[in-house]
């Protein structure tokens, strides 16, 4: 095994592939993003970059809202064709035949075929360069109900998410375990070696 | 098919799980973050999200400099000791048997059993309340050669990379397209219309 060193680039995988509303009841669009990210927990903040040529930054600079959209399988589609088509020419909404449903705490729409729907208020812009760097705080999250089970647990894994990896859209695989199982106690082996 | 709506939270998933290494030759550290994501394509840029209270943190101040190291399937235990154990408390190169390397422009090790090392400058720190984003431009991306096919492409999918979504690690599964998949024109399709 040996090493290639690559001049600098975007090399960070898997990341997510959301889709993102912007935009108010009358005038809006749906831009796809990859450059996201979870930034803070507490309060739950998260980032979105945008070029600066793009009708969503627009929409993004006037409103300062948005609202980012879970993808899943079925949406994958959809997902692409926001990400390479222009809000300028297109409603994309229509073009996908997806339903704009309304926000409890932001004036952007949702994408009610989402699972999962993050409604964001813009804290800060930074400007990086090809991209503005959208700074926000969570101000409400809305679920799809039925992947609740009956005892209150919200059942994300069944919603098949998307992720994006250099270049290729992927569901996820298989479960390699839970936040912390590398220092679970097997109790298990404990209760043989003790008999 | 209804929607309940939640206070703020972290939902947006999956996003990655990475191991970034902090420090220099003689001290050193491996922290997990999932509050990561490319932020800015030209330059290349990336953000890591780090509560002050960690041990890495003390070292990002110090020498304002990383590497993110992708985690495979088979660096999953490792990267996820990572994220629960304390740098002031154990070695975490030395427990989980990881291979300290050295990068090309930065004093941070890297992680040799990692297909990717991203080496990372910070530009600016940012306070949002449990953590602190680290805003850093990319200085060099190494690969692990042997991922490298005879036509010079880099193949990333096989590596079987680790995503994090909702307390649970997943690898990536089925592969559902590349980018722009939504637009392509259908060539084979078109031949035998015209046929």
């Amino acid at each position: 095994m040996s090493r290639e060193v690559w001049k600098p680039g975007n090399m960070l995988y898997p990341v997510p592939a959301i889709m993102v509303t912007v935009g108010d009841e009358e005038v809006n669009n749906i831009i796809t993003i990859a450059w996201t990210g979870t930034v803070n927990s507490n309060p739950a903040m998260v980032s979105i970059s945008v070029r600066k040529s793009r009708y969503s930054h627009e929409l993004l600079m006037k409103h300062r809202e948005f609202v980012i959209n879970l993808v899943t399988k079925k949406l994958a589609r959809a997902m692409d064709y926001c990400g390479v088509k222009s809000g300028r020419d297109v409603d994309k909404f229509k073009e996908m035949r997806l339903t704009r449903g309304k926000a409890v705490k932001v004036n952007a729409p949702i994408i009610e075929e989402s699972p999962v729907n993050i409604e964001c208020v813009v804290k800060q812009v930074i400007s990086l360069g090809s991209h503005d760097m959208f700074l926000a705080e969570v101000l409400a999250v809305d679920v799809d109900d039925s992947y609740m089970d009956e005892s209150g647990r919200f059942n994300l894994e069944k919603a098949n998410l998307v992720a994006y990896s250099h270049g290729q859209y992927y569901t996820l695989g298989e479960n390699i375990g839970k936040f912390g199982f590398s220092v679970k106690k097997k109790v298990k082996n404990k209760i043989k070696k003790h008999r």
